[in-house]
């Protein structure tokens, strides 16, 4: 069961440096929240061929000293991967790596291909066989096929006919490239190392490796890293408009990455801000949920004056697998991942922020232990608007149905997590904290605009 | 090498529950960050033999489902360790159990004995053997060879030789023992499930597990756990003052526990308040060396006025084992854990709050890094005074030479930290947040005052 | 490095069973011998997906009770792989299962085809993408990029574009399929069990699996499984002759097994009684290289009346991984294997029996064991003529340059491995024993004779 | 459930070698037979502290190159043990090392106290406290406890109150000591390596090593060795007979070693020798149960002309954990280990030779496995007598009641295990073919005639 949106992937690339696959290690593990259920990376010297390790669980799982210590050579792209269980996680794992007619290529992508089910059918009436449920693989069987002659007129027709959100980091073992789709719907920034340059999907990974930050990929453009630096193409038309995950902001990407012209953790904050503009409630404190919700409830703090307080405390072990232990103690849920701090809350009109609410079995929990804790009063207030619509370009969201917000009204919703009161971001404040307006950004989960039009199969895949 | 002050260790037992192993289980996960190196459970059936599994590894790590489900038994104690690497880590781990002339015993503490070798060569004397390096050894030892009639004298008798820190769960396979030292150095609280007693060393366990607190075990108590309920004796002659280790309200326990009296979340942020009001430093903004200095540095911000921010953003991956690339990438260290934002950052007179300096190597790097994205000034503040003294009562701490207070003046650590300003709160402030005075606490890592003397060979045993 | 020859593959189908994927695995464990790398075995129900599982290592240690009950239905396919160290093992790994315009194919194949390097250049020009160096891949591919109405006729245009060595099994979920190359020169076993049916590369599976044996499948044939039963079509036209791997008899099936038309053992142990009618030296025992040389040795002791021994013993728990103790106590080799017992050896006249002489390095250590036992001569005979050629139909083998008998004399090899005396089987003994003549079986390793025509790539594959 | 008899363990140790655990190692995988549930080395420098390594499973799979790596010095002893499951394994596994008034000492046993009951209480009268339910640590205390002035005393002391089957090796990290009950009911050989001295359970271990055979270690003789050689001290009084385990030529002991003043391979062939003697069936064929069965049968077919073949061929794989597939394909049993060849069965007058029969269920299946190849007569021969009587001298066995010869007449055994005709070794035969009268053997699960009382607790003792 999907409990939550989850970023899908998280990709990075390293072109020139003779510790090229163990930088790539220190971009997958600064954004390891992007993708947490495999990781790979591939490597190789210019012109050689490919070295590779994929494997289930975190990066840190995945890679020892050995396996790493293996993945020579001066080139290497890499890849993080959430996915939901039950399906081949191993066989899905990137990057994607191949021999065909030109050579030589491995390819990893951070989105969804909203055509990639008429694609297959297509390229499976050439002949075409496939062995994972994965994007990646249509388009390494797209440009497989097309017969243009070089090799950017191959990726320039190929691209032009693949709708959906891409950020695609790829080297045939001579060359590294990135691309953006038309809209920019998923990050990919460029930066530079004392020795070679980098594509990653989130700047915190440049700060982790010591890379300065060139800029963002634009979207459209194709990147093209080799020995004499990187060379731009525009590779496709793009509109007036753009497309930015405003989920990467609210939610996906650390607070301390840098994207789609703002920091994290600015846009964050503003939200938190906005959030209290736009309310009045009187309350002794405000707390997060942490760690996502504390940025912007120090925004509601500093605008509203109502004290900020840690009065949820993270355990640092979440994420590990865990038994729940059965019979009798059932149902603890979120309390292995949160403890209220009793003498902050009792007693006290409790306003507790998060960043959005799904299903609404977690923040009713959460209000529930804040409530045994003695609280008078508890306010929920959400840095975001409800979320109404599943995301089909490359987060794992759960169905429409199951969204709480999408069929049941505020009142409705309010009951059902047992909050005093319940208050959503409006969507003016959403798009007015991101310093841009509707055209600027995608927010179909939030008000079902999709900016890229697909086909109904589109859910169905992986 | 030891990186900074670490405890020792967690205990947690439980009486009379169905389900006593996974409340075990349950309390371990609370509190992980007592002792990350090894786990294990004992467990039985009144009057039956003992079941155990203990491994290297966290909690979550240790066990699965079906070793769990093997510790059967309405009786069940369980222990977290922290030990530096290099030595026997599964010959040490506890609950330690044994068969001897009474019948079976299991005890699992936490603490350190400072007479211990000065015992331990006594009992060679008589023909005990020594497996390990474990003060836990030494105590069954002690209880064996005890000729006292009952079992109560036999540890009134044991407990009154033995000196130092300790806080112990047992089982005799019939009833659950908790016993804590006269001074009450390490914390241990005595809680109730709705079928069962249970004894933790952490509150934050009982809100897991979802009992409720009934109260700390006294100071030279001993606490009897059997169908019908609780007794408590009192063991030890207990002097006026107490002891208890004031580094638990600094650093060791999580803010949402309660231990000597207080709230951990209230004593850090009084100890933040009380730091600002000994401070006078201008600055834009305060931030936290998170997750330890968050709280300190909120009470900082309220009473200062500077406003607080998250600067620093700490990676939830932190803690799993991390291969650190050779080479060219070294030295990266602290970034591993924390990376700054530059937009709170830039540009700024910043205030950044730890608990504790240690060595000065991460704080140098800490304010490297925050200097590196274009801070203007860099004043780095302790929520204590200084650390200039090793613990020998259950605490890994450096060597005193390692202690960068020790022989360093309060300037020559600001330059080594290459800090602006540094300064550490006083030992009054210290007391006075704690709402205690020097005769209820141990200091002596803050002064030198040890409060139970310790023979020479104590800090040689692990 | 490889030592000496070695079987590539096993494979095994069963349909139409409760247990399907239960039987394979006892399949794969039966014949384990024929591939230790990895395995892999997919299963399904008619007309749905396949579940699928692969690993590194031998069968037992790939599947465990959870893994072997996650792959339900009445269909199943499996295989075994040798491979050499330094591939990518896993990607490699068999069955090969993809999604393409038709709907679905899981196959495994044992053999080795001549000319894939040249079918793959020509598919990668129609746009083939490949993931591994495999030739269930090239199969697949031609499979999907077939334009032929039904499956049979794409299976016929396919298999005979396709030249070498196979023995395949194969399901597109609804049937499972057997084929043979036009020469038979790989294995395959059609079984009947009380419920389905089953395909195998050796008939000792049947016996483990309680199934009955049907018959072998025939050269060119193609096997169609369904719930009516079996039909056969003569999917190829055979020439005249066939090309058994006369290897098979001498030393890569179990002695058990039933294969081109005789049972293994019989024909090994003719070989032995046939190098005894060859020779006529006199000595006071002969004993095997064990396990492959006790059937002929015994074999040569009946018909020359040397008394049989087991001066060697071989530890049973050979082939688990076993590490090398390094510096002084290197180059022990064989020992690990192989111990001889010195009262049956010492001051005896001994003749040694073993199948083959690759390298000559562990003859070699062979006789150096017998000799500082105590034996007055040593008299090395091997139960087939020598190994001059690679081979090119699905057998690892050393190049042609490593092989001791390609580039050196009778005398050259005796000298080399020291015996007093070395006599290979004649080839017309090697046929008269195995009951056919040249026209029957494949002997290219012993002749250079080729069955198959094979295009200069061929030995670059794996 | 115990299927049959299985040594419980094997010891070895290295002096003065500076790859002593490397040797260790290996001596352990020679005889890795001798027990298979566990294994250990401890090792260290002359005076120094041991480090030492344990773990459940083969040799092999506990330790790697690194683990054994870590076992630096030029001291080191080692144990293999065979134990049932259910037990806590890991803390039996051996080398047993502790700490104590004397220092340092690290003990590893092969065979049973059948006193250390009665011991155990009366040290834990004294204060022991026991954490293992095992000899070792037993023995440990008595040495402890002892207080006697020189280590020569204390251990004449311990090991004059001490009864049953010992052959121990220890080392307190100055010098390493080897001892043997003064009946030397199980084996321990001295061997000399090019540099350095070696103690081990079976000769095999010498070969493997490349060490000379010295001589056996007497019984009731300590063998001290340090940097000067070994020195010899008759520690305990022997009685005029001794009382060698008769089943480790029978059974336990591989063929290639030698002990007890014979090569086990001669004495199991002269067993199938007498065996033939005593028998005047009339048949074809006479086939091992290999391995163990295939010596006694050469001698068989030697001496009575019977021709014979391998017609049960053992799967090389067995002994690795091996899934049983569940429902239909139940009750295979031992298939998963032999396989008949039908063309040496079919229609013949078979006699099958195994070494023992334990519960009758294995030769049941063995000889169904037969008829169903179309044996015409089957007729089961045992190369020793009925095995009656339980062992308490290091082997784990069935209880007396699950012996099918302690309360079956031959004809029920026959007919049980549905034999056409079957037939025991005598007990003279049995003598006759090891040389030696009874006088000089153990035999007591032949014969009930135990040399060593034991009380009443020893069979509850694992
Ligand atoms: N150290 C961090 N501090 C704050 N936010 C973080 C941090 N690391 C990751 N994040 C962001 O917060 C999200 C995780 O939020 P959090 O509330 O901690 O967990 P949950 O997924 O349970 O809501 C991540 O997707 C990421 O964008
Ligand atoms: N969720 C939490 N929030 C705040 N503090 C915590 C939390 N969990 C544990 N702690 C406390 O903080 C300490 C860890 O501090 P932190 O700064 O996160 O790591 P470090 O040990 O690197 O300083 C723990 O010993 C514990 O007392
Ligand atoms: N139990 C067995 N007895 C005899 N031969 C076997 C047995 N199992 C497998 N074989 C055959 O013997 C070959 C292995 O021979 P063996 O001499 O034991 O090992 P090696 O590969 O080292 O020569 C296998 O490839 C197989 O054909
Ligand atoms: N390579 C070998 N050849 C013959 N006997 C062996 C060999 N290795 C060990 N043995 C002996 O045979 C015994 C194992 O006999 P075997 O019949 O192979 O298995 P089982 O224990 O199933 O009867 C071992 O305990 C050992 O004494
Ligand atoms: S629907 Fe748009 S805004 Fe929402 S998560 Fe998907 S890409 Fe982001
Ligand atoms: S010296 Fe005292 S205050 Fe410091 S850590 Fe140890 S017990 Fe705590
Ligand atoms: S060359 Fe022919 S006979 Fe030799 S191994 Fe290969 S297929 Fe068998
Ligand atoms: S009873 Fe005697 S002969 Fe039998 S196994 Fe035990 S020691 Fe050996
Ligand atoms: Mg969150
Ligand atoms: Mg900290
Ligand atoms: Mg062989
Ligand atoms: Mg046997």
């Amino acid at each position: 069961m999907i409990d939550g949106f989850h970023d899908e992937c998280g990709v990075a690339a390293v072109y020139g440096n003779s510790e090229a696959s163990n930088h790539v290690y220190l971009s997958l593990y600064a954004f390891q929240h992007r993708g947490q259920e495999s990781a790979g990376i591939a490597s190789c010297f210019p012109g050689e061929r490919f070295t590779s390790h994929r494997g289930r669980g975190l990066v840190s799982e995945v890679f020892d000293e050995k396996k790493l210590s293996e993945l020579k050579g001066s080139i290497a792209i890499g890849h993080n991967r959430y996915s939901t269980s039950g399906k081949a996680i191993l066989e899905n794992a990137q990057p994607f790596s191949i021999e065909y007619a030109r050579g030589r290529l491995s390819l990893a992508h951070n989105g969804n291909l909203v055509n990639s089910h008429h694609l297959r059918r297509e390229l499976e009436q050439k002949g075409a066989i496939f062995r994972t449920t994965n994007d990646s693989e249509v388009l390494l069987h797209l440009i497989a096929h097309n017969r243009h002659d070089t090799f950017i007129d191959v990726l320039k027709s190929v691209f032009s006919r693949v709708r959906g959100a891409y950020s695609i980091v790829m080297t045939d073992s001579e060359r590294v490239y990135g691309m953006r789709d038309p809209l920019g719907i998923r990050p990919l920034i460029l930066g530079e190392l004392e020795e070679g340059l980098v594509l990653v999907s989130e700047s915190c990974a440049l700060d982790l490796m010591g890379a300065s930050f060139v800029r963002e990929v634009n979207p459209g453009e194709l990147i093209v890293i080799d020995g004499k630096g990187y060379e731009s193409i525009e590779l496709l038309p793009v509109p007036g408009n753009t497309a930015h995950c405003i989920f990467e902001f609210i939610y996906f990407a650390r607070p301390d990455s840098y994207q789609f012209g703002s920091y994290v953790h600015d846009v964050r904050k503003e939200l938190g801000r906005t959030l209290a503009r736009e309310d009045s409630t009187e309350a002794d404190v405000v707390i997060p949920v942490p760690d996502s919700g504390i940025v912007p409830t120090l925004g509601y703090s500093q605008e509203s004056g109502v004290p900020f307080e840690m009065g949820l405390i993270r355990n640092h072990y979440v994420g590990r697998t865990f038994i729940e232990p059965r019979q009798s103690i059932r149902h603890f849920g979120v309390k292995i991942k949160l403890n209220p701090v009793r003498s902050i809350i009792e007693g006290k009109r409790v306003i507790v922020i998060d960043d959005s609410i799904v299903r609404g079995t977690t923040s009713r929990k959460i209000i529930k232990m804040i409530r045994d804790c003695g609280a008078k009063e508890v306010h929920m207030r959400i840095a975001a608007p409800p979320t109404i619509c599943p995301c089909f370009y490359g987060v794992d969201t759960p169905t429409r149905t199951e969204l709480i917000a999408h069929n049941h009204t505020l009142d409705q919703i309010r009951t059902y997590i047992t909050a005093d009161t319940l208050q959503y971001l409006s969507h003016e404040g959403m798009f007015a904290s991101a310093k841009g307006g509707k055209e600027m950004f995608c927010s179909a989960c939030f008000d079902g605009d999709y900016p890229v039009p697909f086909d109904e199969h589109c859910h169905m895949q992986d």
